[in-house]
């Protein structure tokens, strides 16, 4: 086992009717800017609870806070905050609302441009406190650091991560996500699934607890995944799937073990390119990573294909292969193509692709740092 | 999934040396009291790499805090800590000194008996701060906010829990239990292994997340346990289990699921009666609980048989009963006994235990509460 440090003091608040507790949550004498998306939230009810939850603190609004949330947009945001005195953030939506509130609540107190924040990894002293109301489950956001923003101006999608933006608390009510599109939900399936495969699929690390906790979140999205699809409002299905995603990204399967994440820096690139949702670009990427990486992956794998898809007979390279496709199965299932051609994209974005990574300087990526230029062009070829 | 509020600030500092970050945890201007067992981190080692760490700090000591910590013990801390200012503690040694120096922290700032602490659960409005290295994984008190204490004049063992008494930080480097006996760390592998069991072993309940990863704690120390007894310094088997057995009791098993704890109730007694070891007192009870309770527990019994035993054929009753005795050979094999004649203790102490219980008002334990007088006595009786 690798050393580590874990450290997360997010308060989560789970289940039916938790919204309520916001009033409690936040300081009676806040003033609160509530941060959205699309405007959904006002249609499903989730609005109007956190309104009655919050009906004797002083709410000011904030929406329109994009998927893949955009600098341009979110600054607007800091303005407001800086002139309304804001002290409390609740960010009520999908992982995009709470990523994009995250950066808003270090972009208050910062001096400077913000944006360095992403670009130059400037360190931060403060932030504003912040709460959250997950809507969609999907990126971990609820229960991590992490931020990814997208810079319109010039495509770039990045991410910074620093304690002072863990929320203090958030709340999962799966109900709350029973509204959602089918195709939100696979989106945030895949999305779970990876980023427990980012951090399970590598080398073993005489790690065997993390491993089984890779997969315990592997198989109940298998099994639960397909279920909550069926029927949107089976509580059960819809609340092991949520509480999957939330311990895909918190932190805990990955303490201890090194970690891959080739899939998303790929992926990224093509969610600025094209605007691909998020988790489609995992969908498309981790196949073709999977297949071109299986040298130094092969025990991981094999593994991986045993427990996760009990497939025993064959010789190692057909186990693997079984391993990769059923992957690939899984994702389409849950309704997320996995090939590019899919979604109208061609093979002239391969280069573009490498061309971007290879300008930042990735050159050299995955949990041995062996997945150079050649690598990613083989893997995105493998999507077609 | 039943709902549920997580919530575990614990900063945990994992792996080889990590005891040397304490120069930076602890605050430089505090005033620290360490406080520790028997003396043993004073022929490991483990006391010179506190000291050394702490070279710049001011450090006063406390020792001979015993295993089941006494109150009468931890008070004497009290008085040093008020009449030297103390504002900092750092517990050093397993579960008992942890617990001790959590009772500690509240009873500083306590006014009144901090004895009501535990026996009138009495609330507590604050608590010094406090962080822990660890040096027995057993009991998993490093990261949560519980702590047992044990009333010499009354022969009385009581919890409390609060948020307040949450370690601020606890290293843990398998490195400093290398030269543990083996009976302790037997003794932790059953504390971990029944732990588990308390949160998993109960009803289902739509939880299957939870349940994999209750069996991943489960299979891991079936796995690792009789290797780190084999070889005490091989670094990836004591490094799992001690990963198992914080996990095992930080909340996350138990979160959105029932839990049972009779276990724990009942073996509370045996040890305020006979001294005997808390782990041993579990795996004493356990066997006999999982068997009286088999009704209510049935499905989750099945369940275990198979996927933590490999148990598949025979007939529901027959797996059940297998699954209870491939437990109880399982603590047996870690060089724990798991019947009182072993310890020395005869029948006549099921109708004290059953008494003491029936004083304190358990008289439905479980997570039916439906353990009553009739099934501790039979309980206990399994295991004569």
């Amino acid at each position: 086992m690798l050393n580590f440090t874990f450290f997360n003091p997010v308060k989560l608040l789970f289940g039916k009717g938790q919204i309520a507790q916001l009033a409690v949550e936040i300081p009676r004498t806040a003033r609160v800017l509530m941060t959205y998306g699309g405007g959904s939230i006002k249609t499903n009810g989730v609005y109007d609870q956190v309104m009655a939850a919050l009906s004797q603190h002083t709410v000011l609004e904030f929406g329109g806070i994009e998927p893949n949330p955009r600098l341009e947009t979110l600054l607007k945001a800091v303005d407001l905050i800086r002139r309304e005195k804001i002290d409390f953030l609740l960010a009520v939506g999908g992982g995009s609302v709470l990523d994009g509130t995250k950066f808003i609540a270090a972009a208050v107190p910062f001096e400077g441009d913000p944006w360095d924040i992403l670009a130059k990894q400037s360190p931060i002293s403060a932030a504003l406190p912040l709460g959250t109301v997950l809507t969609l489950p999907a990126t971990g956001s609820e229960m991590n650091s992490v931020s990814v923003v997208t810079k319109e101006a010039t495509q770039e999608k990045l991410f910074f991560s620093h304690p002072l933006v863990f929320p203090r608390f958030s709340v999962l009510d799966p109900e709350a996500t029973f509204s959602l599109p089918a195709c939100q939900i696979g989106n945030g399936i895949v999305d779970a699934f990876t980023h427990t495969m980012e951090q399970y699929l590598t080398y073993p690390a005489d790690a065997p607890l993390q491993d089984r906790l890779a997969e315990s979140i592997l198989l109940t999205l298998i099994e639960e995944g397909p279920k909550t699809l069926a029927d949107p409002t089976d509580y059960a299905a819809r609340a092991n799937v949520m509480w999957c995603a939330t311990l895909a990204l918190n932190g805990l399967i990955g303490a201890g073990v090194p970690q891959d994440w080739a899939t998303h820096m790929i992926g990224h690139e093509l969610t600025a390119l094209h605007e691909l949702d998020h988790a489609r670009t995992l969908a498309v990427v981790l196949p073709g990573v999977l297949a071109v990486q299986r040298g130094g992956k092969q025990a991981k794998l094999l593994q991986y294909a045993e427990r996760v898809w009990g497939i025993t007979s064959g010789t190692a390279e057909e186990r693997m292969e079984q391993a990769i496709t059923r992957t690939r199965q899984f994702f389409e299932a849950v309704g997320v193509p996995t090939r590019l051609s899919a979604y109208g994209v061609s093979s002239d974005t391969i280069p573009v692709v490498v061309e971007r990574l290879v300008s930042r300087g990735m050159v050299a990526l995955g949990e041995n740092r062996d997945l150079g230029p050649e690598g990613v062009r083989q893997a995105l070829a493998l999507s077609l």
